[in-house]
């Protein structure tokens, strides 16, 4: 049986560090802040937005919320951008994506300060992300999966990773820090030619494609470490990841479950780069 | 024995487009011109100045010298960086690197309008390249090894391409490149475990290392093609690449050649991105 990578003890360890900025910054009279984008009501991201509001309260991080009507103008975006950005007091920006489809997103991204891009949606972030430099912030949930991996002491190191998804959001991302952790690392994606021979080979396997229980017993092996990125509704009506769960249980040596894995560790992230941000803004200013 | 991927013909054919846009150009009013910026007299930069040089002047590419001596100061380059940046009849910039160490290339390479950056040396360019967008360009030697797989016909939908090397100048911006063409791409390094192994597994290997002949038969197999990146002074006193030619040319089925492949197709894309540049500015202004 296949050891669970439980985020909830991945976030314990993160909240010890996240309380001591926090106090820090507190005792310089600053309160982190998140200030969240959203456009129109998508269950989505109300659902999310719950998550994280909820996540900012438990470690005295504030929430500040720019609420825009779905049928809203670019211009209308562009000038709560521009609010958010010059608001000091804001230290880190969630904007919820995809937008409708009406508006302009790449401009939107393009928009933001990337000082406070605390997600990996500005050039800044990207770049930062491919050159391994400190330039705004990593996709969160690309982070959690690195936060996962190093709270466990999975060491990289050498070793064979595959990361199954090509996002910008999680695939790519997590590809660099894998290089970055001098993993080997393949990227396979929806043109790749058997994927189970591939992913056998993996001593880390990251599955990030966004299909239920997609990945399953012939994509494993004894030794493995799965991450597991997805989270839909499968058919039976309960939550799963792109990796078939029991499969993974079964056969690999450990497995992040769905709910309770990636996703809950995403959150803190978030939290943290509020942190880091507003950390970043003091010291800078 | 292996097809030789001759440079010379991909020249060819990369040059009649360029020699196209720059009669348009040229009818327009507009001569698309590169600007040079060297700091010293290393040999290296030297020789490849001359290379450009001559190519640009072979497809009506015009070049304007910044020179600096190695000991200018940070200002010295920061200015001369802004005096380009602000001569809107330089549409694209090589500036040498590395720089002298008393300089701050981070800082210079920031300070380069993104526009004029046609060897991927900006946070624009570098996101471009990770993200698959039109921002900037991506770095030279990068492209060269798409447009060789291009010319020739190399599919690379679903194959498996390896890139040994993990460099920002070749072997992370390869890799993004081969993703975009569908490839399923692993990025090997030197602290991959069994490199020939994963070598032999590869349809398309891009070998990236920058030592001479490192890559030998073992990491060969029927059915590849080679890109060779590397140009280096072999023992006998002559240039080789990074692969064993030799091995290479009894065992796969294609290789690049080193001098007149990849080097050689280097330095037509670097024309090829002052006069895309060139077009660019010119639409938009």
């Amino acid at each position: 049986m296949a050891k669970i990578l439980k985020g909830t003890e991945v976030n314990a360890a993160l909240g010890e560090k996240i309380k001591a900025s926090v106090d820090t910054l507190k005792e310089q009279g600053i309160v982190p802040t998140l200030g969240i984008i959203r456009v129109g009501e998508r269950p989505d991201d109300l659902s999310y937005e719950k998550g994280a509001s909820k996540r900012c309260e438990k470690y005295g991080v504030a929430v500040k919320r720019y609420l825009l009507p779905a049928d809203c103008t670019q211009e209308q975006l562009m000038h709560t951008i521009e609010e958010v950005n010059r608001d000091s007091s804001v230290h880190g920006v969630l904007m919820f994506r995809p937008l409708p489809k009406s508006l302009d997103e790449e401009a939107a991204c393009g928009a933001l300060d990337p000082e406070k891009d605390i997600d990996g949606i500005t050039i800044g972030s990207l770049a930062g992300v491919f050159t391994s430099r400190k330039i705004g912030f990593p996709p969160c949930t690309a982070q959690a999966c690195m936060e996962i991996l190093d709270y466990y002491g999975v060491n990289c190191r050498g070793k064979k990773a595959v990361v199954i998804g090509r996002s910008l959001v999680v695939g790519k991302p997590a590809a660099m820090m894998l290089l970055d952790r001098n993993a080997t690392v393949t990227v396979c994606h929806s043109k790749t030619v058997d994927i189970p021979a591939i992913a056998r080979e993996a001593d880390i396997l990251i599955v990030a494609i966004g299909r239920p229980k997609a990945v399953g017993g012939s994509c494993f092996r004894e030794g493995q470490t799965v991450i597991d990125v997805g989270i839909n509704v499968g058919e039976d009506g309960k939550l799963c990841g792109d990796a078939n769960f029991e499969d993974a249980e079964r056969i690999v040596d450990a497995v992040t479950p769905v709910p309770g894995g990636v996703g809950s560790v995403t959150t803190t992230v978030l939290v943290q780069h509020v942190v880091e941000a507003a950390e970043r803004q003091t010291q800078k200013h």
